[in-house]
């Protein structure tokens, strides 16, 4: 089962970054420690910031033993496959730096192709100009070897600047050469997803318009934008979660079998559904969506400060920290179903989960207030699944009382989940794009949501909820002006530090 | 919720056999403990053997005390309610003596109404003169409050003497009057069937054929006859456990959806369901039928000895302590999915389920061994519901693996589980028939299984099995001919004592 990538050397620029310290390299260690790397690799720190191999290899360790639980042994091993070379990322002239050290690592790790990895773990404006410098230097040429680009998000700031980033970075590479990266879709239980409607004889039966009522998706965060005030304050819940991650997953919940599991074929699915979304009209955009922004607040004894108050946002700041957004698939499975879809921080607590209720009996002879039949599928934390349904209440008669049943991921005796970041480089090592965003689905996010981010201009369009509740009152309504309500994940809206399922 | 019956004398028939000590004066205990029964009522035991009210309640006193849980003092009370009538069942003019005694309570008691249920916990050969008797001195007339029989199993010994009693007993009684005791039918989980079926919305869409591959009934008994050789010899296990709580477990799992919650609605679905059961051909009783005895066989460390060398057993019997069957119902609903479903004494453990096997995905874009999705229902012990499907194996790739999910009744807060008897007696103290067999549907099952009754004389009809085990082997070819096996409720074949859901 397990599929070993072939050789070959990893660049990562924005090597001197946060994202490369929390994620990248500890997700390559623990790969490397399950054997689950190349034979022979070479990972290649690249940023502006000067470091000799050495100095950078005893930044990692550092930042290794802080994070994991390491034997000296490993670790010392493991970084003996780092290297650096400091790079004026957007000046082309420089990368033949780069590349002269590229020629160095394949000679000394003797690669026999030059299949090379680039990671972009840097500003967003870089996306654009790494490709094309690295293509002046023939670093894009797949002649003697595979070349692949893994792009973070966000991937375009809005439907226009998506497209041109797009049209940039296909000047010199092709599609199959792209890996967009949405760590989402690297976490088990959002690919769970998959595997539990088209695995299963018993539910894909009843996934459709005839048995679903509603759909709930949620992703809250309990924290607030902590140190990325600046960055955030130019981005917004919409572009920063809902863009990308939530409608990924909606994706996933709705999209119809694909014909198999390969990129192309989960993909083409994928992208059908996401250009199914209903096109948001005026009168959604004013009756259908609510942003909101948080407000400082006392929460469990502490006062949590309001985004405007937070290091690197702007006083008057209009940006939107929650998003809450009904909206409809135009397609035969899903005609009249409404997706709930909410984002936001400072939440009462920090939860992905989607939520599916099942119509009632269409003819409730045991009383009309028949429990409610409804699956929870909780991608974070506790990830597992509940069911909610309708079973005897003991004694006399045949009264319904609502039961659950629960499966946690955690009880599953395999001990190696793979993190999000792991499973997607070992995937882009081995050439398994399915889990990355196609331009095409990408296209068709931005599509669906250009019109709230023009929307957002409206003097009118953001109302403020306090730090610890579930988002602003109006966004309750979106689901009681149809007779229904929010799952709450936590009993209680505030002072709930752990979320059961 | 709780209806309290009206005012009414209970007469125990076989009032001093072991059913009424076991079950019915405990459960009428409990009832009064939960101020279930009539505010003003009389309990009458009758039988042969000679009592005085005085003597008959010290008896009844000890086997409670022994039984229960008990307060002196509501043990006290309860106890003033009962009276004794030595009466000579079988004779008719011996039956002045209970009118009389019928009479006297009503004016102690000061009942308005005579409202009266006989209950007949007496040998079957009394259950077609009992009521022509109480008929001979009025009692069986309505003009004066209700009357109502309660009939223990068995409802005949075979199609023509189920025929023929039912004929005699309506001479008198009208079937309104009639309610024939399926103690199966008074539990839990049984009538959780129903509820669980009618009163969700995303179960019952999968009820059929083009869902579900094949269902399994289990009744596993781990006892032997124990003191019930003598009855048992000249019954077996398909009169004893198939006919009757097997058939009606079957009933309640494929019948379609009443159109209300009341018994004729309910009964008239099971009653339909039972006569579309498949008549059994030669070629089924010779290739879908295994009838087997046990023998004896040392287990847990200790010899249980083999069916005919239990006391009260021919040693040369060929009574049956075993049966599977795999049979069809012939309607739309069930065309062509096989029902198995067995019957057993001295097998591994004490269990009572259905196992609901859903069909493979259509298309298993997942690989071809996707786990099996399946719900089990389990009737006792540890009365509950398993649903097993496919989730996401943790780690690279989108392999398949099964999970699981539970429920179990013990964790509903409720602490009042009315036993079998307590919740038929107080159907039948408050009229509703619905847990009771009708006349029809106890024909429909006797016709269904007259064709095994007749094929017992084969000579070549019986298989031996060794306590201890899941009964002959050839009642696994039943299933490992069509591909399939028997869930096995216990992990190992034998040696388990309790049986995990």
């Amino acid at each position: 089962m397990m599929v070993i990538p072939e050789n070959s050397c990893i660049v990562i620029f924005g090597a001197s970054g946060d994202l490369t310290y929390r994620k990248l390299i500890p997700a390559l260690y623990h790969l490397y420690e399950n054997e689950q790397l190349p034979e022979s690799f070479a990972i290649l720190g690249a940023s502006r910031t000067s470091y000799s191999d050495e100095s950078y290899r005893d930044k990692l360790k550092l930042s290794l033993q802080e994070l994991e639980k390491t034997t000296p042994e490993t670790l010392d091993a493991f970084c003996r496959h780092i290297h650096y070379q400091s790079v004026d990322t957007a000046d082309v002239d420089d990368y033949h730096k780069l590349k002269n050290k590229l020629d160095e690592l394949a000679g000394q790790y003797q690669f026999e192709q030059r299949n090379t990895l680039f990671y972009l773990a840097t500003p967003p404006s870089l996306y654009g100009v790494i490709p094309q410098c690295l293509a002046a230097h023939g670093l894009h040429d797949e002649t003697d070897g595979w070349k692949r680009l893994v792009i973070e998000k966000p991937f375009g700031y809005d439907f226009a600047s998506a497209q041109q980033l797009d049209i940039d970075i296909h000047q010199h590479f092709k599609e199959h050469q792209i890996y967009r990266i949405d760590h989402y879709l690297g976490k088990e239980t959002v690919q769970n997803l998959l595997v539990f409607r088209f695995a299963n004889g018993m539910f894909e039966p009843l996934w459709n318009r005839n048995f679903i009522d509603y759909v709930e998706i949620t992703g809250a965060e309990f924290l607030g934008v902590e140190e990325r005030g600046g960055y955030y304050d130019g981005s917004g819940a919409v572009r920063d979660m809902f863009q990308n991650h939530l409608l990924q997953v909606l994706a996933m919940v709705s999209m119809e079998p694909p014909s198999a599991i390969n990129a192309d074929s989960i993909r083409n699915e994928v992208n059908k559904v996401l250009q199914s979304l209903q096109p948001l009209t005026e009168d959604d955009l004013k009756n259908n969506l609510v942003l909101g922004q948080y407000t400082g607040s006392e929460v469990r004894g502490q006062f949590l400060p309001g985004y405007r108050e937070e290091p690197g946002v702007a006083g008057d700041s209009r940006t939107e920290t929650y998003v809450g957004l009904k909206m409809f698939i135009n397609n035969w499975r899903w005609n009249n179903v409404p997706f709930y879809v909410r984002t936001g921080k400072r939440l009462p607590t920090r939860v992905t989960e989607v939520v599916i209720h099942f119509k009632q009996t269409p003819h409730p002879v045991f009383g009309q207030n028949a429990p409610e039949n409804k699956l929870v599928i909780r991608i974070q934390p506790d990830e597992g699944i509940l069911m909610s349904f309708g079973l005897k209440q003991p004694g006399a008669g045949f009264k319904a009382k609502e039961a659950s049943m629960e499966f946690h991921y955690a009880s599953l005796e395999e001990t190696q989940m793979l993190t999000a970041y792991e499973r997607l480089l070992l995937d882009a090592l081995n050439g398994d794009a399915t889990l990355f965003a196609r331009t095409d689905a990408v296209e068709a996010c931005w599509k669906f949501v250009q019109p709230i981010l023009d929307y957002k201009q409206d003097p009118t369009s953001l109302y403020g909820y306090a730090c610890g509740t579930w988002g602003p009152k109006e966004s309750d309504d979106l689901l009681t002006n149809d007779g229904r309500t929010w799952r709450f994940p936590c009993k209680n809206l505030t002072n709930t530090d752990y979320c059961e399922l």
